[in-house]
């Protein structure tokens, strides 16, 4: 069955860019053999920079199910996934991933997620984008709140 | 200034945890010395494993500026980014980040985010979520659809 959610998503992702709705990506989320959702790139018709084939599925998918994980389903993705969306299927927990072109593929058509995997290995302070931390004492009673509510859902 | 920024950003966390409308933590986004945007988590309340604080305050701030890149905003984020909202972040290329709480102290309160940067290091077939690659001759006609597509908006 896999081969036939593939080429759904590779014919998605053809017709994502002749319709001029984003870029060259798409994904297809199936639960017990059959389709339960599907997205394609939105970012720049959207304003939308976390709107990636991946992302968009998953948050397409979640809601058809009225739950925050993907136990049991399979995703299949036109292209191997950017660290934000790989980072994204294991907050969303699918069962198997798929995946079609490779990033190195991608690097080729001017997509080129290596800069983040790299930048994602270097610590805080030494990355290209700034990052300083600050007020962690005050920070941290968030998660004693946390730690003391009642009603919470863990996740 | 950006004390004040954090510490807005601090109680939007808490009071994210009292009202349960999802995890222990929020995200404020600025430009020139304003607010632009803020965001809180809402995995749980509204089924979906992307809404982190991160992602739901970049999407609010991209809205806000009708693009979707955030050239010149700061972000303040409650806790050290997640991969996927540090990709995010690298996507929506914010000019500074400041974070206060660390990955440690929020794998204390039983958000652990280390393992997803540790699966990120291994090969694809070597992860804990199975990623198998499929199809990726049939795949390359996405790529040069795109390329020799006219009217794209490249990003």
């Amino acid at each position: 069955m896999s081969a036939e959610f593939m080429r759904r998503a590779i014919a998605l992702a053809i017709e994502n860019v002749q319709s001029g709705r984003g870029g060259p990506f798409a994904c297809v989320v199936t639960k017990d053999g059959q389709i339960l959702a599907e997205g394609a790139n939105h970012v720049t018709t959207t304003n939308d920079p976390t709107a990636h084939a991946e992302i968009v599925a998953i948050r397409n998918a979640c809601s058809a199910l009225g739950k925050f994980q993907l136990d049991g389903c399979e995703l299949y993705t036109t292209c191997e996934p950017c660290p934000m969306c790989l980072g994204a299927i294991y907050w969303a927990r699918p069962a198997k991933v798929y995946f079609a072109s490779t990033a190195s593929d991608a690097a080729k058509a001017g997509f080129d997620d290596a800069f983040i995997y790299d930048e994602l290995k270097n610590d805080p302070i030494s990355r290209r984008i700034p990052m300083t931390q600050l007020l962690r004492n005050e920070a941290l009673a968030v998660f004693s709140t946390w730690e003391s509510q009642a009603d919470k859902t863990p996740y």
